[in-house]
């Protein structure tokens, strides 16, 4: 599995799809997910997508996108948005589960991390940072999570975590992309070698 | 000079902005502008991005993101499609540039690729095509121009006048990308050796 995990300040209620960037930037976020899960025509095969909410009023939510069982998704902003907002609105009724593929609980980021921690271990874990280890001479596997900041990044006490934790920074280079086109990039690097 | 030629069916009167993927797939085309044109907080400097839109009622339009004059643009779809959506309606009272950095003319692909030939040279133009030469394999110059399809491809009539033009074909694997991670990988590649 290739799972990503996404630090953002994506706001924890429902908001309004037509002004995506003061939802907490979910325009960012949608573009994000639509980058690490689409191909041309069709989604990519084991792929998990996490963000974790900490915007207002309620933070943390976690929601979840996973490829496999994914059904009417389109890689538009507006649409992915859209589903999140459906996540949000049900889990406000108790539900965690309401389309298919699409999970949305109160977790953490660093709970998220810990349990991938003891799911992959920390080896298998990357923190895509500007100042890392170079990813073209990184060993990584098939099964590896890459944790993400949005354009504030990650703040000093969750990027601490990742470090006490030995968490690798990987970098694609010393140009800040945006989240989104390192993602692309990791994709793309991960394909290249078979992954 | 970077430069990105897009061939799409993005239509060519005013379109809703909550529903891109219906104006031509304008979704698509404001995500290749992003991608091309945007770093973390800030623009790439001379970056020119020409997208052809060919869809109803009067194709062929041809609207260019210039990255040196642009202002008030943000990376969210909606905001990029907004300001095609200025171009297309001010180019209806004879306006070819009514904002700084966006120009809009009654011009065909054809037309756009014969002018970057003679102001490139065919060899720094590429074609990029599943198909083609791996990209880390070819060439390039600072001064280059990247020629991609929307989701449906460039059509033959215009793909055989590439060819006919000794516009060589580079892939960036084996896989079918969108056409905006395409961009990012590009980008990517260009920056990694310093271009």
């Amino acid at each position: 599995m290739r799972e990503f995990i996404l630090f953002s300040r994506g706001v924890t209620k429902e908001f309004k799809l037509n002004d995506l960037p003061n939802a907490g930037r979910m325009d960012l976020i949608a573009r994000c997910i639509s980058t690490a899960i689409f191909l041309s025509y069709s989604l990519r095969k084991d792929v998990k997508f996490h963000v974790v909410l900490n915007g207002p009023p309620s933070p943390p939510l976690t929601v979840t996108f996973f490829t496999n069982e994914l059904k009417n998704v389109s890689p538009d902003e507006r649409n992915i948005a859209s589903h999140i907002n459906i996540a949000i609105k049900n889990f406000g009724i108790g539900k965690k589960n309401s389309e298919p593929g699409i999970y949305i609980d109160k977790k953490s980021f660093e709970e998220l991390v810990k349990e991938k921690i003891e799911e992959y271990g920390s080896n298998n874990i990357f923190y895509l940072h500007m100042d890392g280890e170079d990813i073209r001479n990184i060993e990584m596997k098939k099964d590896s999570v890459f944790i993400l900041g949005d354009n504030k990044g990650i703040p000093k006490k969750e990027e601490n975590f990742l470090l006490r934790n030995e968490i690798r920074k990987v970098s694609v280079g010393r140009i800040e992309y945006l989240t989104s086109q390192v993602i692309a990039i990791v994709n793309y690097e991960m394909d290249r070698r078979g992954l």
